[in-house]
């Protein structure tokens, strides 16, 4: 069988390529060892997010009274049902991508791909049986897995990856997750509003530590006042799983402390599937545990080409499947731009939710800027108090010489769909007075948006 | 007492525009005869948005098991509970605006504000009791009340506006509401949520009639599996108040119909307040019912300012405190633009939500434009099926020739925080292009706006 483009994994990099690439005219085969969709669709940001809405919905309803409603009763969470749920919007999303591949011709070759030193690739199927197909373009798109650390060797019954977190039997009364990027923390925030009993500890001094300091500090104290045992400057030392609860021993600032809990999360980042891929053989470079890969994607052997969590940059779902697109465009010849990676946005789903793109205030004034930066908390906005999430607030952070929108950052409810503005006008090369020059309707949460971009400027009108 | 600035009324225009000239250095009075912050924030936007949030809460415990949540028991709308919370939200919001009052050194003078030959400001207490204020500049904004149909009297017992709607005593066990622009369809979704049996009379073909037909159509269908009774194209020809119910008569296609209610609410649109504020007497023209002003909103009589729902223009918050906002920087001597009425979105704030800015599809092809349509369902969004979303979808509209972006249309959970993003676009001229080239983060709702300006331009990748 021969293909114009053959790509090896269908997560949201490798799928989504394999579709813009067969838009484009090109014969496409994909090469995936286990489930369409990857680890994003179906153990990643699809079944979280369900999930995660379970656990949104049970505090609505413990919080019901607030609202004017009465319940004659108790309502407690079925982790069973909520797990189920998740599993089904994850398969229906990867039926999806089944769909989406028969209707644009998508080949699917089900097996584990590798590259051979021609730059074919051999596919062995689950029995064993290999079998080589030839293509023009071959893109690797393999993904990541969860990060092993020495000291915190996963079993998988006792020490859990993201993976068996989506699917264990039964909810643990405690739980140790260590590591609070945005795994980290949606997982402890998932299992703490159900009731486990949560301790997150994190190494560096705040929770969700690549974000704006101001962010983070208040996403700790959320998460403290929602009753997770937060523990930053922290590290585990020791992990004794010998007894029928583990023993994990925790070194903080003010010394050893012991905590036993059900089952440990390990959630302290992921690992490329750069392994048994033929890299060597094909002749593909590799630098710092990263395929090394030019703007377009190119790796160092010709007709070769890697997205997503195995080449540099944010090891995210949206920024493999925007690396696709531009890959496999600039294959068929379209004049594209390359990625501006300044301008991903990163999101965590906990409640409050975080959103943020570009640079922190912090790294913002590292890079030499002066700055003008604004603020607006949602206990000032009309929408917040109607919806009672007077959590959190939008900062932005603006260049003071040409009022270019350096970062955008916000905690509080639904930033994670109104970060899309801030993005977007970033892309169009927003100044300030632009933003607050935009009518934003009333009442929205978006509205901060643009009373931050006052406050920067001295023009705020709530506070 | 003499000010620079005196505003007559104080809802979102006028406050908005007195904080905004204290900033620059006026001296401010604000004569309110009601409640700080005016209709919206004591009778519209804020204690509506509150009763929603109440109605959107009930509908998730209403489907609690499939998010995986048991409640033993029953759970029901406390409906006085739902209003006292309003109240209190709207009181909340409008303590307040005393507070920025004070802040911004903004004098409040209670009582009925009128201008007078020599442009002073008459004001009269509770009590009677007349006094004239002077100001160099003084800014009408004292907006509109619900208007009055000759067939649709309302007696503010059983036929009802918009205020006596957010306070009733008891819940009406069935409601008529006539008309269906934002104000009747959130009424009527929210009385059908907690239980009340609606009717919704509409003149025109849809409801939502100004919003683009296809989200129209939708609204309709979800109203109807909602189970509320959609009346399109009809007309209440009679309402017989005189039995314990009222008898409300109405004119479809098909013939008369005969509706039984506890209530009607008259929600066919809103009347400028422009009697009795001196106008003639100061020699401010009216051209067709509203204030002619120019773009900065000076009116035909020197030092004369009007904004706000008395003024063309959409009878909207925002447009208000946009407006006030210009004004009062014009009249400090600030380089300001006109406001581009073109680019002020609307909101509807029903389940599914609905968002728009600029052009419907109709209204495009009316004005001569070539068009590329793109829509995104919902249904093929992960996050939305994550979150039990799938209702709904975006559509944007871009002219042909130069890929502008004309309108953007939207229906589902969250587009009035998802509409900012077109809104922003809108105003730094984005292409299509540029919109399907920002990286939206996934899973969120955002990503149908880059999907469907894909779909526009035949490159969508997930539908």
């Amino acid at each position: 069988m021969s293909y114009d483009l053959v790509v090896i994994g269908s997560g949201p990099g490798g799928y989504v390529a394999a579709i813009r690439a067969s838009q484009l005219g090109m014969k496409v085969g994909v090469v995936e060892k286990a489930e369409l969709g990857g680890v994003c669709l179906n153990w990643g940001c699809i079944p979280t997010k369900s999930l995660l809405k379970s656990a949104q919905v049970f505090e609505y309803l413990n919080h019901a009274k607030d609202y004017g409603i009465k319940i004659d009763g108790k309502a407690s969470a079925d982790f069973s049902a909520m797990v189920k749920r998740s599993r089904e919007v994850a398969g229906g999303m990867s039926n999806g991508i089944q769909f989406l591949f028969k209707k644009n011709k998508i080949e699917v070759i089900q097996g584990t791909g590798k590259l051979t030193k021609d730059k074919k690739v051999e596919v062995t199927n689950s029995d064993g049986k290999k079998d080589t197909i030839e293509a023009k373009h071959v893109l690797l798109a393999t993904g990541a897995r969860s990060r092993q650390l020495p000291n915190l060797p996963q079993d998988g019954e006792k020490i859990i990856g993201y993976r068996k977190a989506l699917t264990l039997e039964k909810q643990p009364e405690s739980m140790v997750v260590v590591g609070s990027g945005a795994i980290g923390s949606e997982f402890a925030y998932f299992y703490n509003s159900i009731g486990t009993n949560v301790t997150l500890v994190e190494y560096l001094d705040n929770v969700v530590p690549l974000e704006d300091e101001e962010v983070s500090k208040q996403l700790g104290r959320s998460f403290k006042k929602a009753g997770i045992k937060v523990m930053t400057s922290s590290e585990v030392t020791n992990v004794d799983t010998s007894g029928k609860k583990v023993k994990v021993t925790v070194k903080t600032k003010k010394g050893e402390e012991s905590i036993e809990a059900d089952i440990v999360l390990s959630a302290v980042g992921i690992a490329p599937n750069i392994e048994d891929i033929g890299l060597e053989e094909a002749g593909v470079e590799v630098e710092k545990g990263r395929v090394k890969v030019d703007e377009f994607y190119r790796t160092s052997a010709e007709g070769v080409y890697a997205i997503g969590d195995i080449v540099p940059g944010q090891a995210l779902a949206h920024t493999a499947s925007a690396e696709g697109i531009i890959c496999v465009e600039k294959i068929a010849g379209k004049d594209v731009e390359p990625l501006n990676y300044g301008n991903i946005p990163a999101c965590t789903y906990t409640t409050p939710e975080v959103a943020s793109v570009g640079m922190t205030e912090k790294a913002a004034k590292e890079a030499g800027y002066e700055l003008k930066v604004g603020k607006f908390p949602f206990s000032a906005s009309g929408k917040a108090s109607a919806a009672g999430h007077k959590e959190g607030f939008v900062k932005l952070i603006f260049d003071a010489k040409y009022g270019e929108l350096l970062g955008a950052h916000m905690i509080g409810a639904n930033v994670t769909e109104m970060i899309a503005e801030l993005v977007t006008a970033r892309k169009l090369e927003t100044t300030g007075h632009e933003i607050i020059k935009t009518v934003h309707p009333h009442p929205t949460m978006s509205e901060a948006v643009m009373e931050a971009a006052a406050a920067a400027y001295d023009e705020v009108i709530h506070i």
